[in-house]
């Protein structure tokens, strides 16, 4: 149906452009899945704002630069951060190596798949478990664990695949963004080599552009040839004062639009939308509990209060997704995407 | 001269396609600072195998990565490492704030323009003139502190502005890739927030495209808006085996080519030669003691021994400054480049 209206739209277009009018009023919809209203105003006001040559708030393409949060953001992470789950499943896939794991924390919680014993093993359960599961072999060979599960995993509660479990008005918003000449990264508490494993095929964000936590790794040359190999400890953290950090040593840019939705982003918001000229923050808010999840102040897993706060005051854009989006899955036609 | 010849190259070309013929032979020369050589087709030879589609060697664009060090191979290192000298210059700004400077080693050394005495201080004599000179502020003032720098200093032997010591050849080679859809990057032992000062306009790479060693880091509020400061810690130091170890950090693919002239280089050549389908690495050797500087194997500065030995038999190319260049500085009336 969309697309249907956009072709009539584009025909019109280029009519009026033949007859020497303008045709913004009859372009298709770029955000068909954003409901009318403040929030989609607010994107489509500040995006003209930045792309409209010789006016005070132009910004050339080069300085561009838009940062995205991926997971609440981008995609669901409830019950729990879906690398979390991964975890857990790597967990069981290498429990038969490891019989002791029926018998120590946090392996027999999440053995048992016992997400809130998992939770209760505390910074230090989940430090374990990442390190057990995320270490230990080469960049090469972890994208390829993490490309086998990513494929053929479902998601706990929905049974989808988690790579459908993105919210489509933002595919269509990182669309909207690069045809607008934006380049658009992803500044995640994730880590880097799991979400470049699928982010440049479901979100078209190329591994370059993603940013992420990460172990430490060393370069090694081995018989077969020289390897990088994911050593068993914490390297960078990349949350909440960190997100600017670690912007500053990827980028050197200072964005001018950022988009998240819990307090963890909140430095990255405030970094972006203080700068000069025009610029613009986005929080979604997780009001949906029938198609998705209603959370906020006192959730564990992205959890939103200071944003909800102060974010008004600070003139960025609170995303209802209930009421701001008509769609929050793709269609599951859409899977080949 | 050149421009001449390039204009009747296109302007034959454009009536070959007129009257239905190909225009490869009639071309302009993409390298005209490079002489005809080995050196010279290898370079051309690899970028129309991995540009030619439909062939086994043909590369995506998206994955035509070409990682090049800055340190003697985009611009000289003789005397002493570029950065060295702005650190030299830096402690002689600030020495009326600091009495003590003129009777502390390395700092009396540096004021007194002794860079065998600076050399002498070993690594962390460096490593305490770097903490002076490049922590204690944000990374905007850094960059202005750069930018008046570079505009302003001169190289001590030449009298030349440190952006027209970049190499003409390397000049056109970054635009040859670029041209043929590679995304090059830097990769130096040099500091990231430094060479993005300047990497821009004088070698057309972006800040996001450059990487590099880097002190640690802070995020924080002050009344006037937030600020990221640079601290008196070393974050990472890009060099040997830490090269592939950043680009795969900073990229996430490994690079089909590399160009660097020192041992420092020799891990990043080979991570990136070493993968699938057609590599390319190259070794720019610094043996023009006339139009340069003559040195390698004995150098403290930008040593190059062991590439030496093992980068023919790896099919590296070698390049001769002397012999494979026939321009090693632009002129100076390209100094609005």
């Amino acid at each position: 149906m969309q697309r249907s209206i956009g072709g009539t739209g584009t025909l019109a277009c280029a009519f009026t452009i033949l007859i020497g009018g303008g045709c913004a009023s009859t372009q298709h919809d770029p955000l068909p899945s954003w409901n009318d209203g403040p929030s989609k105003s607010a994107i489509t006001g500040f995006v003209q704002r930045v792309t409209t040559e010789d006016t005070p708030d132009f910004v050339p393409p080069a300085e561009r630069i838009a940062v995205f949060d991926n997971d609440g953001t981008l995609w669901s992470e409830q019950p729990a951060y879906f690398q979390l789950l991964f975890a857990i499943d790597r967990v069981k896939a290498l429990a038969p190596q490891h019989p002791d794991w029926h018998t120590t924390e946090p392996f027999r919680a999440a053995l048992e798949g016992d997400l809130h014993a998992v939770a209760e093993s505390g910074e230090e359960g989940l430090l374990e478990l990442v390190m057990a599961t995320h270490a230990g072999m080469t960049t090469d060979q972890f994208r390829e664990i993490v490309r086998a599960w990513i494929t053929t995993s479902r998601h706990p509660t929905t049974g989808r695949p988690y790579t459908e479990m993105v919210f489509q008005p933002m595919l269509e918003l990182l669309d909207y963004l690069r045809a607008n000449r934006f380049k658009t990264y992803i500044v995640s508490g994730g880590g880097i080599e799991l979400m470049r494993v699928f982010a440049e095929d479901v979100y078209g964000v190329p591994p370059e552009q993603v940013i992420g936590s990460s172990l430490k790794t060393e370069f090694e040359v081995r018989s077969t040839g020289p390897v990088i190999k994911r050593l068993p400890e914490i390297n960078f953290i990349d949350d909440k004062a960190s997100k600017p950090v670690a912007i500053n040593q990827h980028i050197g840019r200072r964005p001018i639009a950022a988009f998240g939705n819990s307090d963890g982003d909140f430095q990255m918001l405030e970094w972006a939308t203080t700068g000069g000229g025009a610029r613009f923050g986005l929080i979604v808010h997780h009001d949906d509990a029938e198609r998705e999840y209603a959370y906020d102040r006192s959730s564990p897993i992205g959890k939103l209060d200071r944003g909800l706060d102060e974010g008004p005051t600070r003139g960025w854009t609170i995303v209802s997704m209930k009421r701001d989006w008509n769609t929050v899955y793709p269609a599951a036609e859409n899977r080949s995407r």
